[in-house]
């Protein structure tokens, strides 16, 4: 670990905020009697489900978008993604009048395809075994002028995404209260990065945690080693949005510095995690924005008699998906 | 229609909020840009689905049993309910260390059931077709020295569903704005005419609507009658939460009084609000809390140009009907 400076910073975070705020939704924190109950901490929920495109990542990329400078934007955006960062880039791009190109993995939820089309952008799918989605994306991009937005490892991104921690840290301060844990899932890592950055900046000694799914813990793994390592799985795991086989190489430079560490969640407590939530949270979040509940809720992150936020980063789940879980869960 | 004194004040509703302020949760108003360019609207979401026990009954029942004196409580409470009542008496007895007997029809939802025994109560199951559900509270009201918890024609229960409205009121003023809707679906008309008395003592030209399903529009035909009547309807709706026959006597004292009309939605487009709610909001909605969404979807709530807050009452569906619901929409 050097001194070096860190990609972003929580005035990047804060010029982030203004950027977004007319377009983004300001989510609230959430409580639940039950939740408490069952966990015996003092739990605040994020509610990213409730953003626009429903999930955190219109944040990054509407700031991202927002930062091409106007010669630039006639080019359009490229993007690839199995889904959230899809429909966040084609929204963001809608509303800033660009032409956007989605690189998709043929097997992303069917919801996340149909919605990213929505929003106005051109799908392209591929093939998730096969093929390479940033040469892909790459050869777009050359092709007609257009800018890559990539789904984490950019400091606009990770900027953006910073914006659910100082909603975080604003709203916690106001209701004087400290939190003890902040946890969130992560898959190249820029939510999580800038939530600790911008978490830490009012509450240094706040615990910032990184959950992933069993198997998929290549930051845990990453935080361990103290360098950015792949996870070893090549099986599957139905968090569909959780995928990234390493951290990105910015993120990892703010998460080695800023993470108390990592924990992770097989599928069957994720799904235990979604039906909890559809049942006594009446909130619908998909497998991979409910990570860091399974993880609470099983005790793998230990909030006893803690303050403890925890961001559900996506609720962007096929009905056909959801219907098995809940009537499993 | 009178100028005899309304059962409530806006002032019994300042007073509600004070005794249900540390168990209740304050919920948020909520947005959605999808649902805003669906209806031309500028729509605020009231998610009582996020209040303890997954519906705003919680908040009437908690100010009731909290006003019996102390001499009474030992005694207990009965009250008969297709289930969101029952769970929020059976939660306020638990808090409050109360007995609870709840009187429910046996074809009421299993997840109201199960979650009323949850809280502790004990459940007395009835014949909706073939027995009176008053008679049976009566009765054991009578044998037990029970206080009954009436689910709508209180004044204790009214201010307490008034609390909505209150935060309503009080929300919309720190964002600047007026309503010029509001509306909420009734079964018994608690809701609505708390609401009404808490949002127009802020907002007098406010324009409170109640939104019922087709067929059981029992307070649509009493405010035109201008006297409580029965809804003619024999059959079934899927909203099993808003089946009450007319309109009680206290509420209609305050409806007929403040209310600028009612609207219905038939269960098909009931059940495409709850799969809007599920795809796009990512909340979940029972078919009795999903009524007035679907008025406001369909355009039987012209809401176009206008600021307009919308109820989402209550959350608690079986996840098999719901499984149903969303693979339909």
């Amino acid at each position: 670990m050097t001194n070096s400076p860190l990609p972003i910073s929580a005035a990047d975070i804060d010029a982030a905020a203004a950027v977004i705020a007319p377009y983004a939704v300001r989510t609230p924190l959430l409580t639940s009697p039950s939740l408490d109950a069952l966990t015996g901490a003092r739990v605040f929920l994020k509610p990213e489900v409730l953003q626009r495109t429903g999930s955190f990542k219109f944040r990054g990329a509407f700031n991202k978008l927002s930062s091409i400078p106007q010669a630039e934007r006639a080019g359009g955006v490229v993007a690839f993604s199995s889904g959230n960062h899809a429909q966040g880039v084609a929204a963001a791009a809608q509303i800033l009048g660009m032409h956007a190109t989605i690189v998709m993995p043929a097997d992303s939820p069917l919801s996340k395809r149909e919605r990213t089309k929505g929003y106005g952008a051109e799908v392209v799918l591929y093939d998730r075994y096969t093929e390479d989605r940033e040469a892909i994306a790459a050869a777009i991009a050359g092709k007609r002028g257009a800018t890559l937005v990539k789904p984490y490892d950019d400091p606009f991104v990770m900027a953006g995404q910073g914006t659910v921690g100082r909603e975080i840290a604003q709203d916690m301060a106001a209701l004087g209260l400290t939190p003890d844990i902040v946890a969130a899932q992560a898959s190249g890592g820029g939510l999580v990065a800038g939530i600790a950055m911008a978490v830490k900046a009012k509450f240094p000694d706040t615990a910032i945690i990184v959950a992933e799914p069993a198997g998929f813990d290549d930051h845990t793994l990453s935080l361990r080693a103290g360098r950015p390592v792949a996870h070893s799985n090549e099986g599957k795991t139905f968090c569909d949005a959780l995928m990234a086989l390493m951290p990105g190489e910015l993120t990892f430079a703010v998460n080695s510095r800023l993470l108390a560490g990592g924990v992770s969640a097989t599928d069957a407590e994720v799904g235990r995690a979604m039906a909890f939530a559809f049942r006594d949270l009446k909130l619908v979040v998909e497998p991979g924005g409910a990570v860091a509940l399974a993880a609470l809720m099983t005790g793998k992150i230990d909030a006893r008699g803690k303050v403890a936020v925890i961001v559900l980063s996506g609720g962007n789940v096929d009905a056909d998906l959801y219907a098995k879980v809940i009537n499993a869960g």
